[in-house]
């Protein structure tokens, strides 16, 4: 048995394409972002294992460009990101390492996080080189419809409609903000804006699939926060495809206010 | 035999992934941009065959967001595109069709070709949602070198030393612009924009290859330029990889000034 001396809290960012990961999560037998990179951090730093705490837990498919963790580990080596390089699959990278402020949780501390749900209704199809991070729709969306009914869902709310249920997780939260717009010159690309601090499961694919329904058209302006406060998914509301959703930010308070924020979210949980 | 009517001539505007293809120009027994869209508008415009005039004939792995091509077709119906949308695959798409202006010819009344490499020199590698159009470079590059010794190149000059050599064609070319920077906030990719009425083969691969060098400081400054006006290929140029190269625009003339510049364009090559 080798003595463990101190340890240090290093925070990794990271950025992924969810294609080839069965999400972010160790599961046993599949690829998993979680599973690929303690793998190679333990070989970067010469370690049986490590063990990550992430921010995001992101779903099968779902990439990440904002993507924060952290780990406990003896020593934070000059050149991690460059052994990393080497040992990491080009479909994932850890783009920045460095010794995590006191009282950093790379969960527990984060106050919000940012989706964001790309979308393109363009005649012709989706950008040949944008295919794998937005999702292609056949019809025309009416933004307008769409930005009125995100509009109505923001604020706190039980989002159970919404949710896929999970056993002990409770489905009420503050949706900080839900914007949609044409994003950039072209307007080719529809953005989905999604903050909150904490999401349930699949709460940010089932608000995109209702409001596609508006979009399309085919649900009134009012309907998805008509859905707001029932007390079990609703079977009316689709779940958007994974490959449009991008995890692109993870917030965290200044650095004197993170372990009251760390007490704060784990008091809410117990 | 079916008497032809009147054609219209069409512009075509397209964007492709260029991995999936061995460049632009047909080939027997190989994917090309030019079979796999030729193909699709036969089956969409119910004719035994379409040929398509294209501005850019790109290479093996090279992509292009602003490819323009043109064709002869007896109508233009207005359901094109989203035919399109469904008879091609996901690696091209064609984002505009258009009647083109009288005289418009996508290849001769070309003005410019401007082409984008994308390189990242981060130490953590090229973002994964990046990688197939940025080429990863494990050294950091100092881009003011790249820039000054870019600077160099601009202007007209026999680009022998960094063309491939083609039987007939001229290596006698103007380099109309030819910048190095560092993009968007975050710099993580550098850029090289470059333009010019036309290229020779490989021209843009062997320029981005001898900046390359100089920007890990294996060569000095002056040497790229050293190497112009030379009568052959230089072994001393690298040629940079395909998939870090975008053809971006073509630029054509004010439809006024089509006819003069395609009788132009002619004469010259003649």
């Amino acid at each position: 048995m080798i003595e463990a001396g101190p340890l240090m809290r290093v925070r990794l960012d990271l950025t992924y394409e969810g294609a080839g990961f069965s999400g972010w999560a160790r599961q046993p037998g599949r690829r998993t972002v979680q599973q690929v990179v303690e793998d190679a951090l333990a070989v970067a730093l010469r370690l049986p294992a490590v063990r990550l705490v992430v921010a995001g837990r992101t779903d099968t498919g779902v990439h990440a460009t904002g993507q924060v963790a952290h780990c406990d580990v003896p020593e934070l080596p000059g050149t991690l990101l460059r052994s990393l390089r080497g040992l990491l699959p080009p479909d994932v990278r850890v783009l920045a390492a460095s010794v995590a402020p006191l009282g950093f949780d790379a969960r527990f501390a984060a106050m919000l996080r940012r989706y964001e749900y790309r979308i393109a209704d363009a005649p012709g199809g989706v950008d040949p080189l944008r295919r794998r991070f937005v999702l292609g729709w056949p019809r025309p969306l009416d933004v307008e419809s769409m930005a009125g009914a995100a509009r109505q869902l923001v604020g706190l709310h039980d989002f159970a409609a919404f949710c896929r249920r999970r056993e002990g997780a409770t489905t009420i939260r503050t949706l900080l903000r839900l914007d949609v717009e044409r994003d950039g010159d072209s307007g080719a690309e529809i953005v989905c804006t999604v903050v909150a601090d904490a999401f349930c499961h699949s709460m940010v694919r089932s608000l995109v699939g209702a409001l596609l329904a508006v979009g399309e058209g085919r649900r009134a302006v009012d309907w998805p926060a008509s859905l707001l406060d029932r007390d079990r998914r609703s079977d009316e509301v689709g779940v958007a495809p994974a490959h449009g959703l991008t995890l692109v930010e993870v917030g965290y308070p200044p650095d004197a206010e993170l372990g009251a924020r760390v007490e704060q979210t784990r008091a809410r949980r117990a």
